[in-house]
């Protein structure tokens, strides 16, 4: 099925699967983009004001935006986003904790510039697997409007 | 040397080293956490708005975060972010562009519930090889204060 700008409103909301978060995977991650000690160095982070190892933030990000885009809401008529807002980082990921994310439309208007498109604001919410929050997020999405 | 929330003020400002996206990395990041055709099928992204290959803003935003980490300006003080606000893609990063990060700080005050850190906030621009913005963003970052 096919769907576009017009398919979707207001308070549409949407839950992904779930991703576990392993200890490989923070390290991975953060050697790469995060190397602070917290996120790399599990001796350390254990001395530390959270008592282990957590994930980068942008770890969460990244998991939050795949668990997303693997549902496919989007999938034939996402543009692609010009940013987000109020990224807030909630309680950390530690390793082992699986996540998954809650997605809903709180914004659908038409582009007031193109007349192909529209755009949705998306209020994302992740949680681990004690439904705690762990990072919200608000970010913007252009969508193809229905042609003709 | 090192540094503690007292020996910043608001105005500082820094400038990364380069890093250079190629069309590997651009793939690599996008197959894992940002899999939309325009980040990783060069052939549809050639026919799509952009005319090619784009970063996921997500791969971007960890450039900024890795140049800015490899300047070293916090690492005796840095406790980590409660989050982001105000990230703006504001134009595609394609393969071969070199990216670099300007970073300000924008506030600088000391934590009312823990006295022994303050906050900072940084306005980060980063910019390819002909100074044009490609990311924009604001994040918050603890510091520790000087002991004693």
């Amino acid at each position: 099925m096919e769907r576009y700008f017009e398919d979707f409103k207001t308070g549409d909301s949407f839950v992904s699967e779930r991703m576990q978060i392993t200890e490989e995977a923070i390290l991975a991650f953060a050697r790469q983009w995060d190397p602070q000690p917290f996120h790399v160095d599990p001796a350390f982070a254990s001395t530390w004001t959270f008592g282990g190892l957590i994930a980068s933030g942008l770890h969460t990000m990244a998991a939050t935006l795949r668990l997303w885009l693997d549902l496919g809401v989007f999938r034939h008529c996402g543009l692609g986003s010009p940013g987000l807002s109020d990224v807030k980082f909630r309680r950390p990921v530690r390793p082992g904790d699986t996540l998954r994310v809650e997605t809903a439309i709180t914004d659908h208007r038409p582009s007031a510039s193109r007349p192909d498109r529209g755009l949705v604001k998306l209020h994302q919410v992740t949680r681990n697997q004690r439904d705690e929050a762990v990072l919200e997020q608000t970010t913007t999405v252009f969508l193809k409007r229905r042609p003709g």
